[in-house]
């Protein structure tokens, strides 16, 4: 059976809480997902699951650097991710303010991993993005994301 | 004297009010700017300009192809731009619709230019950013963002 | 039985070259697949294709207006492609001269409509990639591209 | 009078070089230069510079953790950057693989902090580019940038 894995950076905790709300519903969707601290996070634990969602705070426009980290870590296994489904979701504190260059940077890593990723034609095309703390538009968009995800998985890895 | 040009694409009129507002703010920064529909454009304009401001709906999360027209055609100049002034702005339907990527592709063709740009420690960090129709923010972040690129411009190009 | 389509825009046949050397990979690996000069291509052939590659000359580090207004026409079929396979690749001049951006502006593109992309952990990772005419590297990258776009639209659409 | 700081995370020692060629340009064009590791640099140093220039070898197509670290440390002084003068190179294994990307996740980060940046409309125009160790062709652009981003320091802080 396949299984997700959702890793979060966090201060403030929203970007926790979209982690939790994107696990709940890939949960939901029938694919077994945990969520994970990036600072708990193996490189095992990301080796094992079918499916990885990785979401990250908005820093000067880019990931965090413990979430950059973990990415530089997984080298060890490169090439061993090929074919794995990968997602992105960040949060920042302004519109405009460089949630989609996050998203997109954790994209080229996964894809640079030969991980697949789907967009989505309504919403947050590239993955979730919330202003602040998830208000009811960014919880719906996790929401639909995690499903999404979960439906991908199941396809390819089931 | 140095001049500026807004150019700008627009079929709802959100983009054109953003160029509007920014342009405003250029002159009231006594930088004598005009603002152009693409499509009465010629390379002539860009070329008597210090400062380029190019803004583009969000279409596929890229600029509009009519922008994108332009900027392809203005390779019969290349190397003639080097030294001016751009930045961009855009207006999508939604928040995470692409609007940073659609201001990050107008400033690499920009920099291909050879063109100086120029981002914001406040705000819209690459560029203005509208959701729909410019409301306050929308429209302190277009006048905030004219006045810096007049500033700019005066600085280098007088 | 699932099937390919490769648009490509090209003027110095550079791109061209390698959307047949794509194509015939696709082929090669059992996916029946078609190559289209964008001149070419109707709203229709993208709708009965279940994987669709998109290949443009790097033209200031975004794709050929030509190949964006394509995409731009495509919004007549919103949603409609969602879950579609997409890939990219490009040509230019130089090495650092955008090819990547492109390549990664068509694949914005493609994940607004809600595809499935996958990158590869060896080589160019984005999307086949070549410096002028596609020399024995970059003809290897497409050949490889091919096969792995064909493989995971037979898993997905068959 | 003005000054320049270029910062580099090395292993192999390519991009070392790489930030070393570009600083003794910046000297020759007669703007007092530094280099240093990444490990050396203080916010103090940075908030000294009226230049910085910021290489990464490519990790995942975006910059290495120990350069997001430093990024994501002058957050301390947010809004004191604004208007200096940024810019970045970057070396990789192979043709796209993700060179490009990680110049512009650099100067993502810097237009946050407000900074001001420029293209080359020759050879790399971004930042430059090195396949492996630096070449005859990449040496050369990383003397062209550092000679470009003298004078354009000097014309602005001087």
């Amino acid at each position: 059976m396949a299984t997700g894995l959702v890793i979060y950076y966090s201060r403030s905790g929203n970007t926790k809480k979209m982690a939790q709300i994107i696990a709940k519903s890939m949960n939901d969707a029938d694919l077994p997902t945990v969520v994970k601290d990036v600072a708990d996070v193996t490189i095992d634990d990301i080796m094992e699951a079918d499916a990885i969602v990785i979401g990250s705070p908005c820093y000067y426009a880019e990931m965090a650097s413990e979430i950059k980290a973990l990415i530089d870590e997984s080298v060890s296994k490169h090439s061993k991710l090929d074919g794995k489904i990968g997602a992105a979701f960040s949060s920042s504190a302004n519109v405009g303010g460089g949630n989609e260059t996050v998203i997109m940077g954790i994209l080229h890593a996964m894809l640079v991993h030969g991980m697949i990723i789907q967009g989505d034609p309504r919403g947050d095309h590239f993955g979730p993005v919330s202003i602040g703390a998830p208000d009811d538009r960014a919880t719906a968009q996790c929401q639909r994301r995690g499903k999404r995800i979960a439906e991908l998985t199941k396809k390819i890895h089931e």
